[in-house]
């Protein structure tokens, strides 16, 4: 395969049926982890209308990192199992995806978000979304900084369990590595600023619940984190030398 | 392997030990998840006789993830592993299974269902299953759409991860996000209306417990929800043409 | 391989390497599983004076789902991964270990948790090892079938994902599940008779705390239920034809 | 590969792109477990003012488990996926790196827990990492000897999974069992003096919250857990003569 960085995408490419298809596939899996995303933090709404508590923070974070694996692992052989528009924005700076193909995977994201959103506002009796907002004593700039940092160890766990040609068996766990930073993230940043890392769960509770506060850090930091992750993965991490085997069985090498 | 897409099945086929072998397969991993799947909510009840908490609901969505995985995966590789009336119907509609494979598969599942849930009624001293009920203020039409939803999710999870020729190595997880699939959506979906995406999982407490309230929404639902994902997953996901490679390996195509 | 069933062992099985090797392997998984599964008792005893909650269920059961798994992944490939009187006592009904082999485990693996036992007795400032007893309001015979139930389940696990030639790779996540069948029937059962469906994890803490009420049942009922699950899978669900492939890659054959 | 025992290093190893990237992958690796392990004791802060509950050692826990697995994934072919100066330690010991390369791991490993503990405290509005001291009523040395056998868990499971050339396709799981048996020891041993494990993991709490009671003990206690579990599985559990099967894929010799 040779190398695809920083292409922009043939006219064929937007309207091949894998690129359909993929789209699709971006759209349900999205759809699928933010129903479980935002439809947890609305079931701990329901029982205690507080969902600020050790309790509730495991439960979100756990149906979350739940969630995520399952979404990364269902479009896994069909799109690359991104669930993110900063995982897509990741691996076009990488230059994995051509720019029609992200565009494509970026809509179908934020529709998934949407559609999900609006299922469980009619599901639930009318409850709104709650999506994301800076915690109580926490500056924007540090919720900025703390998007940053976690998305970069998301999406750096994507390129080196998913993405990385040494990766070897380690990609049969890669949606469970992906999917369980999301989780452990969350427990150390939820009462921080919710720890997003994902600027689709952002947006469609955004949306539908109508809450703009501080709504951009959730676009602004998870693309810088997962740009810095990209780019270091793709051009330091993997070695610009052919690796010396072909063999991706173990880590002999060390 | 020629489609047998519809087939009504062969008389040999019903009384082939193989058949038998895999019936009895789903008998028995089905009875080991309820078991631990409505134990748990007896267990809960044991310990507070309230089991609308968070740390119950927690600790529900969890022994139903793990035990659905378990189940999931004894059953791999004899039955396919369904658990599930409304994944044997799924793989139904997509022409995995015969129509009289399909009836002994539900018949075995349901039986499964009621005899752990006879284990249960003698080993806790006589303690009435629960099974499943809609939440108060949420309407009878809003938990059969829940149900759909999220058994459109786990269905699509079993199509994605255990059906589809493209799955490579990710079969090996195959089990594990079918389970977790299931103990996401039930931390979003518990307090609004139990979240079974089973029949058989609600049917053996309705009968042993003898609780039919809504139950008809733990059938129509599940059963809508699996077909829209089987027909979607089958016809719109798999490719029809040939898939271009055979080397299942990793996500090369994105 | 022929069959080697009820062999009673040959003088040099009992003296050679590997046996040894097997034997110290069981000795240390569980040490490994017991210190973690007793310690959190206690664990959960240094925070509340009181584990009999929700959220104290919760953390033993995850606790234990967790070092088990991890106890069985230790020993997989040098003694079979058994940690446990009763996977070995099923191991032995089925045939796929000699008598003398199967003694070697055991009085490794009651050794293990004596040894577990006295290092936590040592490292929490003396507190005595709690270990299990039937809950308030259950029977010995409900109890002894509880461990018979959860046993079967345990056993019939290990069999068909670790020891049913028809596995494939399943065998991958095989530890992985029979840890999480654990951690699902400890939710279910644990505060009817703590559940502990195997013979060592109840012994060490007996002798150590020098508890020995209602002790008979954690022997007799997990040898009863990993009996049965032996027998039935060995006898039923292992096929005496030749499976009719021997590329177990993906349930092709429903 | 010949054996490399107690090799001093090359001058060239120390300058090879390769050993640099190695320790790289370390640094960020470490700092990706250390940001959500002491994240989620801050969180806990932030919610409660006091982590010493059930429910907070429950999240703890499980953070650290969820994130370790991940640390150790996506160093896994890298480095080796150590994360951990112990288990370099221990692989020191048994002879899989040499002595430059595990100079450069140890000062990559502290140095990622103090970047971690430093974006912490900047994120967190000024919070002062807790780190680890031991619990009332532990002497030290009763906790230097829980650190010595928590992490002679962890290495052995290290090595069981990762080193053993008879691992076979175990190596698939090996980072999730060497996170979860971290989990789950936590989980024991919390209550009583944290259950560090790592001197990296303590170190960098240490030095940015300045904190430095009972410091020595998280130094001494995993290494020499580690050395133990290092000498105990290269000289004994791995077999001197040569392993009599290369198809490494079931365990079949039992």
């Amino acid at each position: 395969m040779p190398p695809r960085r920083f292409v922009f995408g043939r006219t064929e490419d937007a309207v091949h049926p894998d690129t359909m298809r993929a789209a699709l596939s971006e759209f349900i899996a999205t759809a699928i982890f933010v129903f479980a995303a935002e439809g947890s933090v609305l079931s701990i709404g329901k029982l205690y209308k507080d969902t600020s508590t050790g309790g509730g923070l495991m439960l979100v974070a756990v149906a979350q990192a739940l969630a995520f694996f399952v979404a990364v692992a269902v479009g896994f052989n069909i799109s690359g199992g991104h669930v993110n528009p900063a995982v897509t924005f990741g691996a076009l700076i990488g230059g994995h995806i051509s720019v029609i193909r992200a565009v494509y995977y970026w809509i179908a994201q934020l529709l998934g978000a949407i559609v999900a959103c609006l299922l469980l506002r009619i599901t639930t009796g009318g409850m709104r979304p709650l999506g994301f907002a800076v915690g109580p004593g926490i500056g924007e700039l540090q919720a900025l900084l703390l998007e940053i940092v976690m998305t970069f160890g998301l999406v750096y766990t994507f390129f080196a369990t998913a993405i990385d040609p040494k990766r070897g068996y380690l990609g049969t766990i890669a949606p469970l590595a992906i999917g369980f930073i999301l989780g452990a993230n969350i427990l150390a940043g939820g009462p921080f600023d919710g720890a997003a890392m994902n600027p689709a769960r952002a947006f469609g509770p955004a949306l539908v619940g109508w809450r703009w506060k501080n709504h951009w850090i959730y676009w602004v930091g998870p693309l810088i984190g997962s740009g810095i992750a990209g780019v270091l993965y793709e051009f330091v991490m993997i070695p610009t030398e052919t690796p010396h085997t072909h063999q991706p069985l173990a880590p002999e090498d060390y």
